[in-house]
């Protein structure tokens, strides 16, 4: 049996999972966070416990080559050769792939190309490739894309009212982002309701600290709420999502901001951090709610933004069949889901309360009579990654 | 009987209109257009004829007293004394305005700090207002503020995703535009179908050069989709409407680009006109739609986002009783009034195809058993201007 590994590499972080496959077992799993400080924290779970660890961790290859002597350590594996399949989620893929690829010496090539468009993340998912492709040379590598699920998205949708050039030139159009969670959760939703994946209309809610909705026709990207970058759309913990073109210089302007500076606030320090000027935790927002207005202020734009995603893509689908949360605040927020179904009332779309106090499970919530299938699926983006590696072991 | 005149002043232009009060009677309308340069071009409609003079006006000032001569001249009035009252479209109001109000020192002070909000425009709206309080002092000066109805949004729909400090410092929320005219147009339509305004939610749809859509409930601006400035929201024929925020610096970086040459090009030349490459004009890109791809996707770019803003709003207001048409494309353009409105028949709204072989006429346009009324009403803002002015003399 083979055992494939699931590898998502941050500017700073690694998180693994090795899966069994074609079982899909998770043998186990783990971080590294912290990567480049001097207390990095790695942790692994096996077997029912947890191990951790806080050490020196300068660089992801030397994070990886410690996350492969841990597994030998715990027991994991006994011989590296064991992993047959090493799967990379990689943040941009740009036009080129939609869908995962066998690493070769072109993809390298074009990763390369692609640091344009994420710089933060695909530095690091090139030097995770490389270390990897290096300890376990044998192992399949493969490359599966956050953006490749979005490339089925009509060019209509895509494009920017930006002069034409800046496409031909910079690639700037929409690439989404979370394609291996909007694919897992929208497949999965079909298959709990029994029903075609390629008959639904569906709006996938990715919601968590990073939030992205798409609009799912025909089994295929329709459209999505993040952009050209994965700052675009809804807000979010520390993200802005949409805002006028126009504040961008206008702010750097008057608070004396580099470019890069700018960037950093609008994806770090915006948001529900932002706007509450406390948490970027909406645990934490809708703790003090009651009696903080900035928080409930936070807490009410963000559903607003939620909604107002909801609202184009029912329009652009021409209906909608199928609503699915996922993702940190859609799996375990059910005021949130509540509030948001709430205010599709009056379309006919309902969910059963009495089904709504759950957290992170699998659950069909519509209500009878509703026109629309509401569900919560937790994301699996580990076995979306591990089943890529296998179908192009064949 | 008074006179009132309706100004519009823009960066280079001037459109003025007479108006007999309280008959509403427009008595003469014209405009100067390249002010500031050698060959300005005035022209004056009255009486039936059409008046036109090239030549060199330096200034709005200058203009000014040009069109009042004229006035004279062509014996539109005998002497300036018969105005008694001047209405000035200004385009930021900001917080401090939601009404039209007589122009006094404070205004005057208020005008000067708005024009961080409108450098293009503001500037041109002070000068028109000084100009008229000297050539004819004891008419009454009025501001009519393009973001004054806009101030009735809740500030879930006005914030945006940003550090809060930035709304308290520079006032970085969403202002909108167009508000005279979303004013009028939906006072208009609940005229037109005999039911009182504030009992219907209306889309109004201002869809010219400029677009805006504004979602109006219990008679009062709820959200609209310009922001800060009037560059956001939907593509227009021009100006980019919404983007990732993150490509403003990714393209000025790659081209080299100032704040202001970026806002420029995202300005003037973005919109229809960037992305068919051709034209900024529905009507030339309609004439080779068929034949030039850019043209089209231009086209179906436009309408998409347009439908978008709908399907937002019928969510935010929990539905829809009227939609509205308006601005040169929502009043002349059937097709696009047909694509629109035939994508959101999915959720019963119809409109009589037999009904839309109109151009700039007040028509209902709805079919029997739609879910929501649709019209056409031709936008009239300065007709706005002189009530405003004349319930302001009271």
């Amino acid at each position: 049996m083979a055992k494939t590994i699931a590898i998502n590499a941050g500017s700073s972080s690694l998180k693994f999972q090795l899966i069994e496959m074609p079982s899909e077992e998770v043998i186990a799993k783990g971080q590294i966070e912290r990567i480049g400080l001097s207390d990095s924290i790695f942790s692994l779970k096996f077997n029912g416990e947890k191990f951790e660890n806080i050490l020196d961790i300068k660089d992801h290859e030397q994070g990886i080559a410690y996350v492969l002597e841990q597994f030998k350590q715990h027991g994991v594996i006994s011989d590296i050769q064991e992993i047959t399949g090493v799967g990379h989620r990689v943040v941009a893929g740009g036009e080129w792939y939609n869908h995962s690829v066998v690493i070769d010496d072109d993809v390298m090539e074009k990763l390369q190309k692609l640091i344009d468009y994420a710089p933060l993340h695909e530095p690091a998912n090139i030097v995770g490739i490389k270390t990897f492709k290096k300890l376990i040379p044998n192992a399949l590598s493969v490359a599966v894309f956050d953006t490749a699920f979005h490339q089925t998205m009509p060019q209509v949708n895509y494009l920017y009212g930006l002069p034409y050039e800046y496409y031909t030139k910079y690639g700037a159009r929409k690439y989404g982002a979370h394609g291996t969670s909007h694919r897992y959760i929208s497949a999965r939703a079909a298959e709990m309701l029994g029903k075609p994946l390629e008959s639904l209309k569906i709006i996938t809610l990715h919601l968590g600290a990073g939030s992205s909705i798409t609009a799912i026709k025909d089994g295929k990207s329709f459209d999505t709420s993040m952009g050209f970058t994965p700052l675009a759309g809804v807000m979010m913990a520390t993200r802005t999502g949409d805002i006028d073109p126009s504040l961008v210089n206008y702010i750097q302007e008057r608070e004396g901001l580099t470019n890069e500076q700018m960037l950093e606030i609008m994806n770090k320090k915006s948001g529900l951090l932002g706007v509450s000027t406390i948490s970027s935790d909406m645990r934490d927002l809708k703790e003090v709610a009651e009696t903080n207005p900035h928080a409930k202020l936070a807490i009410d734009m963000w559903e607003d933004r939620v909604l107002r995603y909801i609202g184009q893509y029912i329009v652009e689908m021409g209906g909608v069949d199928v609503l699915v949360f996922s993702g940190g605040v859609g799996e375990n927020s059910k005021e949130q889901r509540s509030h948001i179904i709430e205010r599709l009332n009056f379309m006919g779309i309902k969910m059963d309360e009495s089904k709504n106090d759950v957290y992170g499970k699998e659950t069909i919530l519509t209500a009878e009579g509703s026109t629309a299938e509401v569900l919560i699926v937790p994301t699996d983006e580990e076995i979306m990654i591990a089943r890529d590696v296998e179908s192009l072991k064949k």
